[in-house]
């Protein structure tokens, strides 16, 4: 039976709500006190991890480091992908230098920019690339997962070009929606999407 | 009756890509041209629309320029909102710097930092504030959203003191669930759980 995609998203959640208990120094923890940290009800995260198997006995909750284990494993960051930064702008700039994707499974190590000030500088000890080599460098390190943070005017094209290459899934940065063929996933961060949310409410 | 806070969260993709639409040069959209761009289907379109209203004349689809402007003033952007920046780090200042705010109904024009070194400067033209101010300077301007770019360990305590000034929603880039009482709102940008919302899939 096919795993719903809503639930999918909120594993990623349950995870970093677990590391920071795991750092926090608990061993042990309840669906009820993941759900007090996240505002969801236990009922809906035992529900969800109900669909992957069984990780932990009724009534005695889950072992944090053990269930860490596994949702890194279903998710598939167990590993370590290497993730390609197109544009290094200010905010390509800001993603290369976070410090927060290398514990969760994510290296920025492949990066482009179309502008020649920056080809061939270092951003974070990784070379600036020109973007003109994007095909062949991704494919060349088989390289399948990708950041987009170039102007909304350029980004379906940066789109195509990655696809081309092999890229399966890419976070979009741009404030623009891309057109992707099956089997290519897209995710889109846009700080003025999130806040107009908001002010509906406020 | 209430509108479905899932129907709330697509009306900022709509007003998105009228806007492109628009400034592409289309004076007349339909439903279904909006649903290809977005991969969405045209019915979920009319049917979020309905929701607020005639927006088109059956068969003749939709003026563009009068649906944005309808869809601004539902979401509340059509004026200006002041954003309050807590964090000059790397990404703060990229956010200071991104000018796809203005545009779209936002202006960071209130920004902290506890780093003395930051206080005092100027971050596109405005100047950074201690963080110690934050309660004071907030509540006399009556700032009512926030940014978020500190670490997850200050993440909750300026949330705190935020939502004690007055502050009603908080975009939270910080990779961490904040707790908050009735009444504020808040968003969620963290980049790895995209990634690894994806990975189950690629």
């Amino acid at each position: 039976m096919e795993i719903p995609d809503i639930v999918i998203g909120r594993l990623p959640i349950y995870l970093r709500a677990l590391t920071r208990m795991a750092a926090e120094g608990m061993e042990i923890t309840s669906s009820h006190e993941m759900g007090q940290r996240l505002g969801i009800s236990s009922a809906q995260i035992r529900k969800d991890l109900s669909h992957f198997g069984e990780f932990g006995k009724q009534g005695s909750g889950y072992q944090t480091q053990y269930l860490i284990k596994q949702l890194r494993r279903i998710l598939r960051v167990d590993g370590e992908w290497e993730v390609a930064l197109v544009g290094a702008g200010a905010l390509g700039r800001a993603l290369a230098h976070y410090d927060g994707f290398r514990d969760r499974g994510f290296r920025i190590s492949l990066i482009f920019d179309n502008d020649p000030a920056k080809v061939g500088t270092l951003l974070n000890g990784f070379q600036v690339y020109d973007t003109a080599r994007l095909g062949e460098l991704i494919r060349q390190r088989s390289t399948t997962l990708a950041m987009l943070a170039v102007p909304a005017e350029a980004a379906q094209q940066v789109t195509d070009a990655l696809v081309k290459a092999g890229v399966r899934g890419i976070l979009n940065y741009a404030p623009i929606n891309l057109v992707v063929p099956d089997g290519v996933w897209v995710q889109y961060i846009d700080p003025v999407v999130h806040l107009q949310r908001m002010t509906y409410y406020v």
